[in-house]
């Protein structure tokens, strides 16, 4: 068989990961932020936390792992609810400290049901719910 | 004249402000994430923090105040360099602690003279620079 073209396909070649998770700056809680973005359709669909763990095991397995926030635990998405996240590529940002992630999404991102988070805007009167 | 159709065309009515303020969850040091996507491309500019006194100003005003984590102060975004942002709409996530705003933005969002700060991406031997 011939190597995989791509990192998520085939798993980042030794001292790859290490050389992410050394662009990246933690904060004081050893977290960075992670965007969730549909690959082709370009919507936002999530914003959560990633620790050291959860960046690596994302790059490694091609599918993306959170650290939950609430629960003080990896939080590997889609585990109980099947809305499965695939790594398509992992991007990092000037000062390192973002993560944005293109993924193919599974149903919907969010835990209300809505495909994305951010399902509410705001308009001249207050807050209001938009298709998501 | 008629009154805008926006809230961003024409300021929010009285109150309005205040229902988005009160939709939003901040963090121990006042702060909650913003991204900014170009509105019509889709294309994630940048990831950044806004504490209540920019999230009412952005929307008073249409262009976007960030707070400086690092300068510890309101950073209205392109005071300096012009390369400043305006606000089409402006979403809160479904647990209030992000937000997600949909900008046309004035030439580079990113310090380092990139598009997008998110120009570096993981492939299978680590980070590379990519087109942004």
């Amino acid at each position: 068989m011939s190597p995989p073209p791509t990192a998520t396909g085939g798993g980042p070649v030794p001292g790859a990961v290490e050389a992410v998770l050394a662009a990246l700056s933690f904060d004081r809680d050893g977290l960075v932020a992670a965007i969730a973005q549909q690959h082709d359709t370009g919507e936002v669909l999530m914003l959560a936390w990633m620790n050291r763990e959860a960046v690596k095991e994302t790059l490694e397995t091609g599918r993306i792992c959170y650290w939950s926030r609430s629960r003080q635990s990896l939080w590997r998405k889609g585990e109980t609810s099947g809305h499965v996240q695939r790594l398509v590529e992992l991007r990092v940002d000037c000062d390192g400290d973002a993560i944005l992630l293109q993924v193919d999404q599974t149903g919907p991102a969010c835990h209300t049901g809505e495909r994305s988070c951010f399902f509410r805007a705001a308009n001249k009167s207050g807050l209001v719910k938009i298709a998501s």
